[in-house]
């Protein structure tokens, strides 16, 4: 490179008026440094060009608890625009959602509470947020239930976590559920580790009661060609990982597995590359894998998710128009169903 | 506490449509759980209590190189509406500023680059951000000349650090210019460790030129009875940290000094308090010292500055009007002039 | 409290001289504050003590690539001295360890490479760590014939993941394997979320070329179970944390699940608490769940796991002796077996 | 970079026997990957070879509260053996020293007491160190009394913060102090940010009672050219950063304006570089600016302080022996006279 080259964008101040809409506000993000607002401007970018592409499938890779915390609502709302065309995701995620929409809640509270007292009283602390046990319950009885029809319908055949977060989303009827909106959306979730979940120790009281024959299999494998199967069919692919972990890393070896590679990708973390561990991982190291293409658009978001994301999707929403609906790449259809 | 004293405050899940204003994501931010969009929430409202206060002096310590990365303009504006009463800085945010104001400029570049080639180039980076040499040099020929001035006018007397920043504010004609924007409003600069920077690079160039004894002197304890007084003065106090170290432990030790301690401080970091630095240290921490009051209002935001600074102005802009200026509490202006 | 109560423990300094055994150092470190050195000494205290209680079974939660690293063999030297009693870990870990034992070694590198080269090499980065494409296909040829086996001896009855760990140690020959160590030493290795690895791929490639039926099966909530059992028939449990993610939240629930609570707690991470996740979250937090018990002997620690676990372990095997050897508590043996 | 360019140093695994002294457990970490330990066996050997360079002045950057938490031996030690020949410091590090060298104690704590009970105790709470308002109380009253002896043997001429910190070591007797020692050996003490502490609020307190004519006067820009002529005048310079914020800053700007650049450098740091801030920065970004040479040897280890730089010094005194003791380079002599 030549001297001047590196001297071609100057840092464009921020100009903050009032009031701004989001957008604006991610507008004037774009001419800062990298730091972090024109990291966030950079994924607004990205996240638009995903969803103005229609032969890309959105992958949404969801860990930590951004669900109780309040991220329920929008992403069960971006499920029903296809703003999301594919979830992966714990099983705990889903937990939160199911204890909701059989009627629980998540209670914000403090970080800095008595948790023996907590303890005492049965309730469960999750850093600020606290659920009650009693909440826990009343949907372990409603699964336990579920689950004997399941196995009943199925004969022993053996359902992959897709399959099983359909017949949890066909259950449920709250329609802010994220469970419920994939089930009818045909989004599918995946939930690589679901057995690492209430839905796993339900399972063990369920099926302690009864014949183990009769009870509900959950084939760990199943899963790996449906989500493969996607990333192959469809002629490019976008992901948005919110945390890390497992679900970041069953969306990049699909891409991997299926030999396609990202086409696009945004990762909101808080980790760091140094441990080695996977959550903090850098995205240009994905590309020694052929995890995300070296010619994606992407873009790593040092902050927590339930700040980043909701600008993110303010922005972008707003860019696109509140009547955006998305429909998905022909070929997801016949993976998905 | 009783168990239902635990469960009053259910988690409000944010709804995001669109177009949305940034104060309104903000207020969907209210109702959800402390990990980041929350901390955000209430930093917004501890800022707007600040401003409200018609007797409280607001202070801003900043460090890292947040003036580059695109928040000189912000930082100016809010000392010109009066938004920020004090500013308690490093040197080198105050060098940034001097070399734009004088010309230059920052460049957005990547944190991939070959630094040996930077190096030859004579081109300086500051994670993704590049400064030229000249647009350094520049600013030396300048200050060389000022400083000549400004010590044949004081005839040997010593000047604090916040006396220092005047004689740059009046020198600069920049109107966006950080210094100059302090100098024509009152609003002190300390900078408590200003021989850390080009400042003190320069003096040492421009008095090994010359008979030392007609050099500036700067007295390094001069500022502490002037930032004390303030503190001490003002009937309320108020603190906005960004990043921390020396910036963050001047200010918050003036309240301690004066016997005050801050009654309201937002603190936007990303560093933790395990290692048991002062940047990462909790607000929690700071009340065993009366550096901040146990009944203040204060929330430590986990995040990057240019990404969350912006958006607390800008939210809080939008509530307190296009056209609101404060006017900085009276006991001031003797401490300041 | 009182005043006085506070004043108690005077901070020692650390006097270093030279040479220093391990164990000597982690003395020097207890009278310092718990900034990371205190903290350090506190976990060797606790696996100490874990490892004398004739009744507790240690469990290991691993996540992150620290197998590849360098760890294998201190993991698989613990577990044939059993100083360790039970695994969980990621699939990922369990991968690694097998391409070591069929061949393939993993090479260190820089985190600074030209990844896109990296990927027409066929070479694939962790960090600073390479491995070779061509080591995962020799790995991936022998597990497809491996699976075949298996799945003809079971006859489509599924198997658990740690049955599934074993099968893998059966065949496995490389002693310093970490899966041959555990299969010869009756250690059971958990991996809850097993899908997400190559033996996740291996198993769509074996079983697209052949007949479905006749194809392995890893019922995903079949190890609950077993690894609630465990937990529950000891006397007393233990738990060692590395990384975070899945194995943490699985050894914790299995302690929650049981009605136990772990007895000690050792968690080793860089992830902080503010954003709500698993692996970040403070032990005190697991109070409220009942996962970890109120007056438990438990620690976190804040740093690397390859630097911090060697130096634990090492500090620990000198204070019990070149030639202590564990037996696990009584109960273990019919859970495992 | 051919292809078995990258597959020249497959990892080594950690072997664990006991005892193992401290340096022969960093020969282990050597072999692994650079998430943690293989970053530490390196900052061994780059500690190593600084110290064998007869020719190569050692800084030490020191900022965080590592001396109360229990440093404060180590590093008068090394001073002591001249295996650190320039500290850069923030003042309150040497408050810290001052205390107990007047008789005060830092004492071991929680993070998690009551900071409102704490402050009406008189206690100050750093982490899980706590001090005595009354410690301070005796160190200010001796101080105010130095003061007036300083100013009136200076008769009004200023002191550069060093100049300040012998006069401070000259004063305190106390063997184990790091301002005495530093003091006995000729190493110089900069405190860059010397204002920012008890010893900027006791000149307050000592000016406001008496004629301020008479008091000592600290001219902040005055130790410029003294740190800058030590680098310039030392064939080869070396540092090591504890945390980094001014301290890390003045170093690096003393080996660039004396055009030397570090040939040597280790950082022990938490801090990440995406925020830009200077202690999170790579040493990679020192290139660019000239503060650090390309060719030098150097590392940055992601850990805790109090943690990891006992363990570089026991394992670097392990390998010159316990009789080691080296001579600055002539050159300094001068400089710090």
């Amino acid at each position: 490179m030549q001297r001047k080259d590196y001297l071609q964008n100057p840092v464009e101040h921020m100009k903050i008026t009032a009031p701004l809409t989001v957008d604006q506000l991610m507008r004037q993000f774009s001419g800062s440094g990298s730091f972090g607002a024109g990291r966030l401007a950079a994924a607004c970018d990205v996240y638009e060009k995903m969803l103005r592409d229609k032969e890309c499938t959105v992958f949404l890779a969801l860990s930590g608890a951004v669900i109780p915390a309040g991220l329920k609502v929008l992403v069960s709302d971006l499920i029903r625009r296809r703003l999301i065309d594919v979830i992966v995701c714990t099983g705990a995620s889903m937990v939160h959602d199911a204890i909701e929409a059989v009627g629980g809640r998540h209670y914000r509270s403090s970080w800095l509470v008595d948790d023996h007292e907590l303890y005492k009283y049965h309730l469960f602390r999750i850093y600020d947020i606290l659920v009650a046990e009693e909440d826990y319950i009343r949907l372990d009885y409603q699964l336990a239930e579920l689950y004997s029809k399941i196995a009943e319908a199925r004969k022993g055949e053996p359902l992959s976590s897709r399959e099983f977060s359909w017949e949890l989303g066909k259950y449920l009827s709250d329609p802010q559920s994220i469970l419920r909106s994939a089930y009818e959306m045909d989004v599918p979730i995946f939930m690589p580790a679901v057995r690492d979940s209430e839905f796993g120790f339900i399972h063990w009281l369920h099926s302690s009661q009864q014949n183990r024959k009769n009870s509900l299999v959950v084939d760990a494998f199943k899963e790996v060609p449906e989500i493969c199967d996607i990333c192959n069919q469809s002629p490019r692919n976008g992901m948005i990982v919110i945390g890390g972990g497992v679900p970041r890393n069953t969306v990049q070896s699909a891409a991997l597995a299926s030999k396609k590679g990202m086409d696009y990708a945004v990762v909101i973390t808080m980790d760091r590359p140094e441990t080695g561990g996977l959550s903090g991982s850098t995205l240009k190291e994905t590309i020694s894998w052929g995890k995300v293409k070296d010619e994606a658009d992407k873009v790593m978001v040092i902050g927590e998710a339930t700040m980043v994301f909701p600008l993110m999707t303010a922005s972008v929403m707003e860019r696109l128009g509140a009547e955006f609906r998305r429909q998905p790449p022909l070929l997801l259809e016949g993976a998905s169903t």
